[in-house]
């Protein structure tokens, strides 16, 4: 028995080697290909270029559909469809003011409303501002300090932190549940230094959410300089008044897609793995990095494997996601149909929303056994210093639901350092994209999902 | 004894970890100091926009060196002082031409001239126009079909490997040595797509070698855009000419300047860490990747170690090489010096040459001893992602002779998938550096000279 199992040892070993050459060719044959052949660059050009920016509700919203709809096709997608959901429709409106009053020399500042946001009166409001540099300083601060005047949440940005993610996410809840705790304590609008990580003067919007039962008053973020000269006139007049006006509002939900294509797989075509960035963008800018690279990354993937001719055992489903920006609607519509089909179950989804960077690594939310297999392919993904594979996450907004079915949820982590300088605003733009770091993190995605496709998790 | 043993190496342990503790905390504050309040950025800017590009022998290379005192001495840096050297003294002229001749419509291409090139005749000159696809075509040629004509090197960027910096070094003896080989066989003037890994239209100057004896012919470098369209017109017309025009030239030898600064060690001072990058830069664009960053990253360790008071047990030595791009002057007189010097030995040299980028790493030359003892240190880099220590490389071209001396020569090593989108191009600008990838690549750098500063190697 001994030597039995010595020799089948041996044959394991044997096979493991085997199969490890081999995967080591496929992924170098898909990064060869990518790098030199993608079309992932060029079709993003076009979505920002033609479509534009495209918030669910809007036209761009309805144009980016059919965008995503033709690319899927064109590029070989198998079962395209549209899987509808009803969105959110918010509308900016004119352009906000936020200025000085009664100053010598009025002040103006950059700023977007926060989406979501409700606008102003009609004719704009006028009133004292206070600032906070903390959310713990909004927290502790009296009704009486705060009635009637605009909340101005001050609070930079922490360049300390190496991953520029974390530091959003230190910010996140200043933008997303100020406006409500400044409403409970009687102020009566809100601004806020953007979430950015850099010193220009672009405001960065993005969702805020209105506590329920709490009265919902107006918010915008300032861009950093701007939140700067605030900060410096607010130094110099201790009761330094404000106008305010934006004319942003929400209307009824609209219908609209998550836009999907497929190879099935050879096999074990119930067994999906989902691959996806989302569709809508803010109302500014076109959408670039936030995220139009997430698109191509996964549409690429597609590309790929139908020129190298390879067939994926498993079913591998692009999903081009709708409304992660202000709602989630098309995150929930397609966990709804993932939980309600008897047919297929979804082993693993990944989802690229952080900008078309070079890549890093994956961040995996799963069991520790099926972390432990992805785990042990790190050595393939050395060569493209894409090797760092972590445990946990949500793996993105669009698929973190998708755990609770079983589904191993990974984030494509790239080298985010560029970021949050651009997500949010108007310079979110097509010429922040370098092609090759697009195409290489679409190389990596493909060879990851290539890999769960043949041995499962 | 045994226990006693034992007992040795639990104490070792202890003082290991106890140090990788201590280490730890060191790494993170010059991470936090750097990102938080560095001036790398800032002085960089002041480089770009204030002095600009600064070939040797320029006025700007002049201004440079009074920027670099200036700047080494603002930040505490000891024993200022300036090193001489004769640069060679090259000069542009007027701006290149190239275009195509007795076409119904000519065609014009973007050009540089390459750096060291020789003019043209001062009218121009008229000829037809060869092309060829590789170095092995060209070598391969008869001297008949190359005699009197123009030769087109239209050899593309290889997109398929990770690191650019491969893809630059297999194109860079089409730029070095092609020119000569060319005149060999009687081409009498020289045009190449440029070393260029994006599909812009920049031309990348940078220097050729004329070989000894061999006519000087001269040389330019075509945008990628340019070439695309010269090798269209080639195939729409067999017997195309090319007018080509440069007046550049080569002047006498002029004198310029290394610039250094130290801190010198608190226990070993007469054991030297040379951290460096080079003042000049090509004579367009501003010189901001290539190589205002190796600047200011290095310079960026004097401020950091003064403002949080560490003091290293051996000196550290900030030099600014002059003349790297077109001669090396600059590196050859550091080199003498170093070798000369009886009371001081240079144990590393650092050179950071290859953009501001998110660091990845360190490319060591050393004895397998002391690359151990290196890379023992790779945890410690772990949370930055500047884990990756390589084996091997000269580190840099102006310090690669002092591995002759014994020193590990080291080569930071950044994300480089940008580099060669820019390098040596008039599109090289401030603006196209980020500032936490600049800081990230300034707080690595810090930090492994502190750790050979603090252990020897």
């Amino acid at each position: 028995m001994k030597s039995l199992n010595g020799l089948g040892f041996l044959l394991f070993t044997a096979v493991t080697v085997a199969n490890a050459q081999n995967d080591s060719t496929i992924i170098k044959s898909i990064f060869t290909h990518v790098l030199e052949k993608g079309s992932a660059y060029d079709n993003l050009k076009t979505l920002c270029t033609e479509v534009g920016h495209r918030l669910a509700g809007s036209k761009g919203n309805e144009k980016a559909v059919k965008w995503g709809e033709v690319y899927l096709r064109k590029i070989g997608g198998e079962n395209v469809f549209l899987q509808s959901c009803m969105v959110p429709h918010w509308v900016r409106g004119e352009k906000e003011v936020l200025k000085t009053v009664g100053d010598k020399l009025p002040k103006s500042f950059s700023i977007l409303a926060l989406g979501n946001s409700v606008g102003t009166e009609a004719n704009g409001i006028t009133a004292e501002v206070i600032m906070f540099k903390s959310m713990d300083e909004l927290k502790n601060a009296s009704e009486a300090t705060i009635k009637g005047k605009i909340v101005f949440m001050n609070v930079p940005f922490n360049q300390a932190n190496i991953s520029t993610g974390q530091s959003y996410g230190e910010g996140y809840p200043v933008r997303a549940n100020g406006p409500s705790i400044a409403a409970k304590k009687g102020a009566i609008a809100y601004t806020m230094r953007s979430l950015s990580s850099i010193a220009d003067d672009f405001p960065h919007t993005g969702a805020l959410r209105y506590e329920t039962g709490v009265t919902q008053i107006p918010a915008c973020a300032l861009g950093n300089v701007s939140a700067d000269n605030l900060s410096s006139a607010l130094a110099n007049s201790k009761n330094l008044k404000l106008y305010f006006k934006q004319t942003c509002k929400m209307y009824e939900d609209v219908p609209s897609y998550n836009v999907m294509a497929e190879i099935r797989g050879s096999e074990k075509p119930n067994e999906v793995i989902v691959v996806g960035g989302h569709l809508d963008s803010w109302d500014v800018g076109q959408g670039a990095h936030d995220d139009g690279t997430g698109l191509v990354h996964a549409a690429q993937l597609i590309e790929t494997m139908k020129a190298l001719g390879i067939k994926p055992k498993r079913t591998i489903r692009v999903v081009f996601f709708n409304n992660e920006e202000n709602g989630r609607a098309g995150g929930d519509a397609y966990t709804d149909l993932a939980k309600n089909s008897k047919e297929e179950t979804c082993i693993a989804a990944l989802e690229s929303d952080g900008g078309g960077f070079t890549p890093r690594g994956f961040n995996i939310g799963t069991t520790m056994e099926k972390f432990d297999k992805m785990k042990a392919w790190e050595p393939l993904f050395k060569n493209y210093f894409a090797n760092d594979f972590s445990f946990g996450g949500s793996g993105g907004v669009d698929i973190r639901d998708l755990k609770d079915l079983g589904a191993a949820t990974i984030g494509f982590e790239g080298d985010g350092q560029r970021y949050f300088d651009l997500h949010h605003t108007a310079n979110d733009t097509f010429d922040k994209v370098n092609k090759r770091e697009l195409h290489l993190g679409a190389a990596a995605i493909a060879s990851l999902v290539w890999l769960i496709s043949e041995y499962g998790l």
